[in-house]
């Protein structure tokens, strides 16, 4: 029998590199991957606990297996901020704001970290992280999404805006914390 | 009959500012005022949201009626962030930092923020806003709390760090929103 997973995002460019890389395990457990536009509340907080929340809140909210997704673009200048606040940094100043925002800063490493949460009823929230370093540039590039112009990952001369998807969907943050979202489903049968 | 007002807060320096101006009109109610350390998780999004959910929450929790209190520090380069993450923003940066985060916008401008809320069982959350506005500069001063030595109000030589507490405390976003505050206090007789 085939069952659904619901994918809490209103993300659209989130939702396809998603479903792009989680195609193949997904097919594999007879799982459909279906968008669900909960629009949820977040907290102040950790990353780890703004996810766990979103994820029990959704869980108990429809009643099904849902996986949530969270990113967050840490500049190290900043201590690791805007971090889990970036969307409302991203909305408000865009790439060239953001990169203005180390201008008085020597220091422009930064990192990009993503959660992916998962949830059953009745489970635990288990949560699956990658990470991936870089330094914030002047925007360049019309791939991906949101802040991805101004991020270039550590070991290659393009941002994320300027790779290839597929490149980019086999290096980013989002990648790992997927990967290790694979493991867990390809290590627990009974994951769903 | 003393009632008791509970503010909830963990900040000393917030609760002796705002038991100072309250002073007066809360004795005339017959009203003590105190403090009460619960640990809330504030949600993300609009000041107004944000206060108001932790309102009801507390309200609830306590089963008494509640005052709280929000601050936002708004650049206006920044499109009025970092607004009500600056507590996030200040731990991570200090004030050299939070000044370091302009130097890349020719534009200083910003703004102080106040929001009293007041909630009793079984009432609707009410919320009294003060505004202050101001230029970002260098940190200067030993007054005050957090923030203030980089806050320079609008038509005043000193940052809130360097002025007497007693003038601040006549000009302040905070002054302001417990203005708004004492109005309803003294035009409702059963506030509380």
């Amino acid at each position: 029998m085939t069952k659904i997973l619901y994918l809490i995002t209103g993300n659209a460019g989130k939702a396809r590199e998603i479903k792009e890389i989680l195609k193949t395990p997904l097919e594999a457990s007879n799982v459909n991957l279906e968008i669900f536009n909960l629009d949820l509340k977040e907290y102040q907080g950790t990353p780890d606990e703004i996810i766990s929340d979103k994820l029990k809140i959704a869980c108990n909210q429809i009643n099904a297996p849902v996986i949530c997704e969270d990113t967050c673009l840490c500049f190290e200048a900043l201590g690791g901020l805007p971090g889990p606040y970036i969307k409302w940094f991203w909305k408000a100043l865009e790439d060239e704001g953001l990169f203005r925002l180390l201008a008085g800063f020597d220091n422009k490493k930064a990192w990009t970290e993503c959660r992916i949460g998962y949830c059953k009823p009745g489970g635990e929230p288990q949560i699956f992280y990658g990470k991936c370093e870089g330094t914030i540039v002047m925007p360049r590039g019309n791939n991906g999404f949101q802040w991805n112009p101004i991020f270039q990952p550590s070991g290659y001369e393009q941002t994320f805006a300027e790779m290839d998807p597929n490149l980019k969907n086999s290096i980013s943050h989002r990648f790992r914390a997927l990967e290790a979202f694979k493991d867990y489903m390809l290590n627990n049968q009974d994951w769903i």
